[in-house]
C-alpha cells in the first residue's frame, strides 16, 4: 500500500454527504474552497513531536485525538466554528495497524465536528504530527486577544492544572499520587471548548486558549491588549488532584503547568446574568478577577485581597 | 530568546506594508483572513523531514527556499497566486544563528512572491518544516487533475531529471559525473513555475506539479480524468547531465526520479500559436505527447511512433 492508496483508504472521509464550500478536497495538488462571502476564514497550525509532545509510548488513538483537540482549541479561542483540516503525518516506517488505529481516532473526533479532512502529506521520518484547522466566523466577529478593557471580568472554563497534575504523576508518583481517570484523560484526550466558543463571540471582549498556563496565556491577552489583571488565587478553579498537594505546587502546576485547553476570556462587568447562565449552561466558567489599567502587570491577590507574590515562571519551549 | 520573541524577531515580516484582505497576522491564537468574494482558497501543505528529504547537512538557507518552493510549486500546478503561508518549524536545539539563516532565507523567497507568512509553530524535535501555501484564484478558475480530454497535448515546462541526476552524483560520483551548477540549484532551491500558472489558468485543460517524476504525476492526470496517454520518449526534454550517461538510466532519472517541480498540463490541441508564444515568453515547454481515451493507458513512443516498454516504477514514500 503506497501513500495514495493509504490516504485513499483511511483518511477519505465519506462524511459529510453535502461538500458544502468545498470546491475540491483530498486527491489533487492543492484543496480549494469558497469561503462564504460574509464570513472570516480563521486558520491555526499545530505540531505534536514524539517525545516531545507526547510519550514515545502514546496510543495512536490518543495521539490522533490529542493533535486534533489541541488545534481546535485555538480555533475555539477565536469563537469560530471549525470546518476543514490539513494533517502532515510523519513516521518512521508504513505501519498500517498503528495508522488504521490513528485515522479512526483522528476521523471520529472530526466527525464529531462535522470537520472534513482536505488534504495534507504522509512521509518518512521522526513520529510528528501536523494540523492546521480552519474554522469561520462571521465577518468581524472573530475573538482577538487583544479587546480586555479595563473593568473586564476575567473567566475561565473547567478547572486548571488536570493535565500538568496527571504528567507529573508519571514522572514522580510519590510527590504526586495517582490522578482520577478524568485528569489522565485530560492530558491525552483534551476536549476543545467549541461550543463555549461560539457563544463567547457575540458578548466576550477578549479570549484564548490556555495552552502555556493560565500566567502566560493571560499575559499574552494583557499584552495584546494593553492592559493589567488583578487575579485572585482562590478564585481559580483548580483540578481536584491539586487540592490534595502542597499548595504552593498546586498553584504552580495551575498557573504554569500548561496543556488545559480551556479558555481564559473576558467579559464586560455589566454584562446581563441571563448571559452568564447561558455560558454555564454549556460549561463551568469561573470569575477569576479583572482587568486593571496597568499595562501588562499582573497581580496576584489573596483571600483578604491583598497583592501576594508567587514564585513561578510561564513555560515556553525554548526556555 | 523564547519561541515568542524569536518568531517576533525572525519571521514578523514588515512586508508589504498594505494587509490587503489579511485581518490579523502573527500573533493571535489563530490567523483571520477575508477571502475575496469573488475569489476561491486554494490550500497545500507539504512536509520536509531532515534526512529524507534533505540532507542532514543542508545549509539552513537551501532547506527555508525548498520547504517554500515545493509548496508554492502545488499552489503553481493550480494556476492560483500565493498569498498566505503558515510555518511550523521543528527544530533539535534553538540555534538562533541556525534560526536566523532559516529565516532570512525563508522571508527572501516569501517576499519576491509578496507572501505574508501568517502564523505557524515553532517546537523542538528532529529538524523538520511543514508549510501550508494559500493562494487565490478568481472562483472556478483553479487547475486541477482532471480536466484533459482525449486529444489534449501534454506538456512540460524546463526540463526533467536535474535534481534527480545531482542526487545521483551525491550517491555515486563514478557512475553520475559532476552534474551542472544549474543542476545543483535545481536539487536545493527549485523555482516554483508561479508566473507559468497563473497564465496556464486561463488555457489549460489541467495540470500537475512534477514531484514525483513525470510518469507518476501524468499518472495522476490520467486517473483523474479517466483518460490515456500517449508520451513521445524522444521529446521529453532532459537536463543536460542526462544526455551524457546511459540512455536507459537517463529516462529512468527524467521519468521517476522526481523533485523536478516543473509543471505538467495539457492544452487543447486547437490552440493559438499566440498562447503558446505567451507561454514560451515565460518558460521553456516542450509538447510530449497527447491525451487518448484510452483511461489510465500510458504508452511510451519511440522514434518511429512505435510503442515500447520501459522498465521503470515511479516513486513513493512508503514503496
Amino acid at each position: 500500500m503506497n501513500e495514495f492508496e493509504i490516504i485513499e483508504k483511511f483518511f477519505k472521509q465519506s462524511y459529510p454527504s453535502s461538500k458544502g464550500d468545498l470546491a475540491l478536497g483530498i486527491g489533487d495538488d492543492a484543496a480549494i474552497i469558497n469561503v462564504p462571502h460574509d464570513s472570516e476564514l480563521v486558520m491555526s497550525m499545530d505540531t505534536l513531536v514524539s517525545g516531545v509532545h507526547f510519550f514515545d509510548d502514546a496510543t495512536p488513538e490518543d495521539i490522533a485525538f490529542k493533535s486534533l483537540a489541541v488545534n481546535l482549541s485555538d480555533i475555539a479561542a477565536m469563537g469560530a466554528s471549525p470546518r476543514w483540516i490539513t494533517l502532515s503525518l510523519t513516521m518512521p516506517e508504513k505501519d498500517i495497524v498503528w495508522i488504521e488505529k490513528f485515522s479512526s481516532s483522528f476521523n471520529k473526533l472530526a466527525e464529531e465536528y462535522s470537520l472534513i479532512l482536505i488534504g495534507g502529506d504522509l512521509s518518512k521520518g521522526p513520529l510528528s504530527i501536523t494540523i492546521q484547522a480552519h474554522g469561520t466566523n462571521p465577518k468581524g466577529k472573530s475573538l482577538r486577544r487583544s479587546g480586555a478593557n479595563a473593568g473586564d471580568l476575567i473567566y475561565v472554563t473547567g478547572n486548571l492544572g488536570a493535565a500538568a497534575y496527571a504528567l507529573r504523576h508519571i514522572q514522580d508518583s510519590v510527590l504526586f499520587p495517582a490522578p482520577t481517570e478524568i485528569e489522565i484523560q485530560r492530558l491525552n484526550c483534551p476536549v476543545p471548548r467549541i461550543r463555549t466558543g461560539t457563544v463567547l463571540r457575540d458578548i466576550a471582549t477578549s479570549c484564548i486558549d490556555i495552552s502555556d498556563g493560565l500566567l502566560a496565556d493571560l499575559g499574552h491577552i494583557l499584552n495584546a491588549s494593553k492592559v493589567g489583571a488583578e487575579v485572585k488565587l482562590s478564585d481559580i478553579p483548580c483540578s481536584d488532584s491539586l487540592k490534595k498537594i502542597d499548595r504552593e505546587l498546586a498553584l504552580e502546576l495551575a498557573l504554569t503547568g500548561g496543556d488545559d485547553y480551556e479558555l481564559c476570556f473576558t467579559l464586560p462587568s455589566g454584562i446581563p446574568e441571563s448571559a452568564i447562565k447561558d455560558l454555564k449552561s454549556i460549561c463551568p466558567i469561573y470569575c477569576i478577577g479583572a482587568i486593571t489599567n496597568k499595562t501588562s502587570e499582573l497581580y496576584f491577590m489573596n483571600e483578604d485581597d491583598e497583592r501576594c507574590e508567587i514564585n513561578t515562571k510561564a513555560y515556553t519551549h525554548f526556555n
